[in-house]
């Protein structure tokens, strides 16, 4: 067969220009190949090349890639702004993620990390609010935002699930979060249940003085999704959740450019990243998927809880950096950690990811032996413990919540 | 701290119902726990639990899985279908595919298999055409329907687009696919683009009286592809293509939705697939996520060659069939074998898959020595061979194009 030209797919002296957009990838070469050979075929598929060598016309643009830096099992690629389409995250991603990851050239692909440039950063919305949410509509201005989950997660009635919002709002709670799971189901449907919740968060409101909010699961076909975000903002809620990886991120945009309009914000719920982020060697990083859900504009998205929690972790603190510093002006994101925390996770939580972040607890706030009102004084004692510089131990000799829980589950992380 | 009731979400006994959801699962435990702790970890992680113990009310609706097979290395969950929302993907996922992928509980999961009830099948739409298209809109009703890209797949110009599509019809192919990457970008846009080569499609059908199929890619976000959809069915074209992996099921269920008023079939593309289907013992099988497709509605999706092209595979075989068998009166999905594929690799595929299928070839096309229209001609004659029972090199001694593509390919498998 004729001589394929995948060498012109390297060039290690390519300084790449401000414009590219730079992908950084660890890369296993299949039998017979090396990293040279490897590089070229993934900067090849990833961008303008085939397998077989062709005539092209002299019109022809060229947006070839370029794999620029060569090492130990690990290259970076260069593609020029003009392959993409601006705003357009799932073509995007069918060139830097696509099919190079099936690739046989590779035993095992992953994307590490991506340079955005400002020339595609431009063509996004970027989040809303961003970590504003903590002060614009909580009054958690100086504080990591509070958070907890509904358990059972599924299955309450729409009565017990307002009445457990109720009891973790009291105890000092800043948001109750439907679960990934919590739809729009026959036991608790989506509109009973919204507006039921909202009343609820309206009379705590005002019997506390403080602001709350609810993180209202939206997730669905992108129309309805939309259909229940003008719900939510009829009823005055401030918030929208969304299972970002499991709807797409072409839903996603859509209800986040429907959001500009409706004032509320979009909380980004994950499950499903593990099934492609956590084999070492092969896939997406979840840098790359907090990446991709700052340009499309979340304004919350979970990171994981620095390995102090019962789901396996990658890079929190790195991620949580990349989401808090600047990108050609948009929006900040406020991280979430969530996973098996409780009162006695909080400070070396925090020692690690810092305070501009929302926490989340379930089972550790309504697993509390005196059950959900008191689980969330306690963990809302841990953080006020946190931001008094008092340790936990100390702080719980005045506070029994808080008391209780650190003898229920001390500093133990479940899995 | 208190115990856990995993256990509760364990029984051999257990007989699924005609209405549970049973997904296959392959697991491999952390250290420290067996197969049958793991297994309650992933069927209350999946369902309704959390890692603490509860004091629940009375109202709860029981929405628990059950672990009821455990095997070496293997288990079985079945889910009560009151657990899912129907119709709604991105729900379910959330539930079969979604925490459950990080918990460290595991090391590693696979979700293999899923049976779907007749509960669930019922509430999502299906292809609207499903492999009827191959007679419906094209003339190929007793043999594979035949497609190519152009290529360089991005950087063609419109008028060079439009003049390889007209010589890839004219050489005998069915369907002129636009790639992945290529959406609405500068150098060649998608409205012109369409526009021009669904002119070129007229005057092809006019010229040869076959019928021509343009599989334009609408790949955006959802709003825009469903307007993108609109401008295809106005434009008299019949179908649409989705990456439907990066846009993500909740998108393409709005764009089935709409498909409906709008007689045009759904091409998916699967780029990104491999990020979570390719390492053995983890993420989600290829078959789920055809399974997925097939429920959503669209009418073809690329399910690999076979071991017989450029890009690594799975059960090609396996998923075809299921796509081809009864599913409470869903229509079928037809698939479509891709990457790396050329005149010599026809018979050996088509050994293996059969001819209820698309097939489609870019570099092994448009790479002819004689060019694109030769290429066409050589895929065409190696089908027609096929079906003639006669073999490639026979049928090349009366057929040039076809003896050139050998001479130049063989039977090589490119990577």
């Amino acid at each position: 067969m004729p001589g394929i030209s995948y060498e012109d797919f390297v060039d290690t002296g390519y300084l790449p220009s401000d414009s590219d957009l730079v992908c950084e990838f660890a890369i296993e070469p299949a039998a017979g190949l090396d990293m040279v050979d490897a590089a070229g075929r993934v900067a090849s598929e990833s961008s303008n090349g085939t397998w077989a060598t062709l005539d092209v016309s002299e019109d022809v643009v060229d947006l070839s890639a370029t794999a620029f830096r060569i090492e130990d099992g690990e290259i970076a690629v260069a593609y020029p702004r003009d392959l993409f389409e601006g705003g357009n995250m799932a073509q995007i991603l069918s060139c830097i993620a696509g099919n190079i990851m099936g690739m046989k050239a590779v035993d095992a692909i992953r994307l590490l990390d991506v340079r955005w440039p400002e020339a595609i950063v431009e063509t996004f919305r970027g989040p809303q609010f961003g970590s504003a949410v903590k002060s614009e509509f909580l009054d958690a201005g100086d504080r990591p935002a509070l958070a907890t989950v509904p358990k059972p997660k599924v299955g309450l009635t729409t009565d017990d699930h307002v009445e457990i919002a109720r009891r973790a709002w009291l105890g000092g709670i800043d948001l109750l979060k439907d679960d990934e799971n919590l739809t729009n189901q026959s036991f608790n449907g989506f509109e009973d249940r919204l507006t039921h919740t909202l009343e609820m968060r309206d009379r705590v409101e005002e019997e506390t003085g403080d602001s709350k909010g609810y993180l209202v699961n939206i997730t669905a076909n992108a129309d309805e999704m939309k259909r229940r975000a003008d719900l939510v903002a009829a009823q005055g809620g401030d918030f929208v959740m969304v299972d970002v990886v499991t709807t797409g991120w072409a839903a996603v945009a859509s209800v986040r450019e429907h959001t500009d309009d409706l004032d509320v914000a979009i909380h980004a719920h994950r499950a499903m990243h593990a099934a492609f982020d956590r084999v070492e060697n092969h896939g997406v990083a979840m840098r790359v998927l907090a990446q991709i859900a700052r340009l499309v504009g979340v304004d919350h998205i979970h990171t994981g809880t620095a390995n102090l929690g019962k789901l396996a972790n990658e890079d929190t603190v790195g991620i949580n950096d990349w989401l808090a510093d600047d990108l050609y002006g948009l929006n900040d994101v406020l991280p979430v950690a969530s996973g098996g925390l409780h009162p006695g996770t909080v400070k070396p939580l925090l020692d690690r990811i810092g305070t501009n972040v929302m926490i989340q607890a379930g089972g550790g706030v309504h697993g509390h032996p005196d059950g959900t009102e008191a689980g969330a004084r306690a963990f809302r004692q841990a953080v006020d413990a946190y931001r008094d510089d008092v340790s936990p131990d100390e702080y719980a000799e005045d506070h029994p919540e808080l008391a209780a829980a650190l003898d229920n589950w001390g500093t133990h992380t479940p899995r």
